[in-house]
């Protein structure tokens, strides 16, 4: 059997959300209504284990090394995605990991062959590495016959995240699985929240690099205190505008005032890029993870468009960029088996 | 015409929420159903200014120091509230202050007189200053023919907290007059939560006296990095929780991993206090304010009751103490007009 799954980009942080928010990239980018960024994997079921608790079952074949239930057969994307960058090698792979970890826990004996295809630019501040991860164990719990809920999914997914960002960071890899708007109180304690009508988002794409570690390397190891103060108001009354659909609120709340002042400089022409959207009549604008993307999340498409444009025209010649345009959308999802 | 208000006492910081978040103590702390710790405050009207932007009108007298619109006539209060350390001098006394800008604001020209009743105890950490000013905005409001709508003598009662906390801090003055859970985004922005059926809270007030200041000096100016991520995705977490009456996750984020630890020491037998709330059902428990008072929240108000029990026992011979057990409560209200 085999399953293709897909799994979104996703915006972390969020302004006052540091480590702890995300959202899903919808879909329609493009205004067509089909996928927006984010990575396909197709997982196909060579030798089911049959729940047996170590190694082939009598009469099968052993075909891969011991311990090494997945093969990563193909790595692909589109023009820019840098999937030539990516490891084949599944141990070393977010998709292969996290697929083995799932294969080890619910079908030891298995295997399975990953085809990755990214849809999505690497090393963009969008969870490039969460959404290799999560459609992994989407298509894998696919070709097992589901055993696993889809919450249940997420502590594999989360252990492929690791391989790429050295740390068990729920804040892409939640949303990519679940969809819509997520607060990481714990890795394993995922609260899902409520997206109000009608809001959009425009994500900025810069084609410059940031790399994740640099841009943690980039932060203080401590808070002042009067900053930490006014970023958990803040969080607290996004949370609470999210609930009561005060989308005023949602805006006075979209600041950062701990994270981004030490981050911008990683992005040409931020502040820029900032001020174009909040004029343009975004509800705010941060950077996207650890950036390079920007991200506004405006009260309609109408708005997100004109936001996007305006972010798009402030960065100039700064550099190439690939701008999104879309609603706050829905999560991982099988989009063929076979 | 006299009319007098009562406002309740208040919990402050509520774990995760330091300065940001607070609720009012509820009716019934005795179970007789009659007003919880707070202040009252009687307001009369002795001279009416109609208006007018400066001074008395014609033949009016001016029976009040030029520029001074409000007279102390009197403190009182409980035993045990410490109710004759107050100042009488209206502009040094937190109702005062507070009615006198009011006043200036309002009506110019208009005086009154007020009778101030401490129901609570001074210094416990429950929002005592927030509740005289509260009251008092209240009563003035009333005798002058409520030209102001509650939301608007916010900024009032702040200006008379300040008088006694050096600062413009909402995080008592709000809930004091708003009742329920409140979230002060900023002084000017208050954001009202939901109260999950059921609710309760036990406090309990150790008779030792945490001076503000120094409990404020014990902070730490910085917060370390890992430590603010944790407390603001447990904010996060709490606000949701309250939303969608979760009791499970508001128990998992009612953590302070900033200020407590720093200012534990202050409190006699503090953690002995919390392990005991824990162990009896109680949903979180810290300190209430910036102490002695220390707060448990619970599902019930026999789970209230239980871990208030707990505390007062595990508090033992260190100090005495006073505990009220109640629901989240109403705020600020006017209890007799004449």
């Amino acid at each position: 059997m085999t399953a293709t799954a897909f799994a979104p980009a996703t915006v972390s942080n969020v302004a006052c959300g540091f480590d702890v928010l995300g959202f899903a990239i919808g879909t329609g980018a493009d205004g067509s209504g089909t996928d927006g960024p984010g990575d396909r994997v197709t997982a196909r079921l060579v030798e089911d284990g049959g729940g047996d608790a170590g190694g082939p079952g009598p009469g099968q074949v052993q075909v891969y090394p011991a311990g090494q239930a997945v093969r990563v057969v193909s790595v692909a994307g589109t023009a820019g995605s840098g999937f030539e960058r990516l490891p084949t090698e599944a141990d070393r792979n977010t998709a292969g990991v996290a697929a083995m970890r799932l294969i080890a826990a619910v079908r030891p004996g298995a295997h399975v062959e990953l085809s990755v295809e990214k849809r999505m630019p690497f090393g963009s501040g969008l969870g490039s590495s969460a959404a290799s991860a999560v459609a992994a164990v989407v298509a894998v719990n696919e070709v097992l016959g589901r055993p696993l809920a889809t919450e249940a999914l997420l502590p594999f997914a989360l252990d492929g995240e690791a391989v790429a960002s050295g740390g068990r960071h729920a804040d892409n890899v939640a949303p990519s699985l679940f969809g819509g708007f997520v607060l990481v109180r714990a890795p394993d304690d995922i609260v899902r929240l409520p997206v109000p009508a009608g809001l959009c988002a425009a994500v900025l794409h810069p084609h410059v690099e940031v790399l994740t570690a640099q841009a943690r390397a980039a932060l203080a190891p401590t808070v002042p205190l009067r900053a930490f103060v006014a970023q958990t108001a803040n969080l607290g009354a996004l949370v609470a505008g999210l609930f009561t659909g005060d989308l005023g609120l949602v805006s006075r709340s979209l600041v950062d005032g701990v994270v981004e002042a030490q981050r911008a400089h990683l992005v040409p022409r931020f502040y820029a890029m900032q001020a174009a959207a909040r004029e343009a009549g975004a509800l705010g604008c941060s950077l996207s993870g650890s950036g390079p993307s920007v991200f506004a999340l405006c009260r309609t498409r109408a708005d997100a468009e004109r936001a996007g444009a305006a972010m798009q025209a402030a960065l100039g010649q700064a550099a190439a960029s690939t701008l999104y345009v879309s609603g706050v959308g829905p999560g991982a999802r099988i989009v063929s088996t076979l």
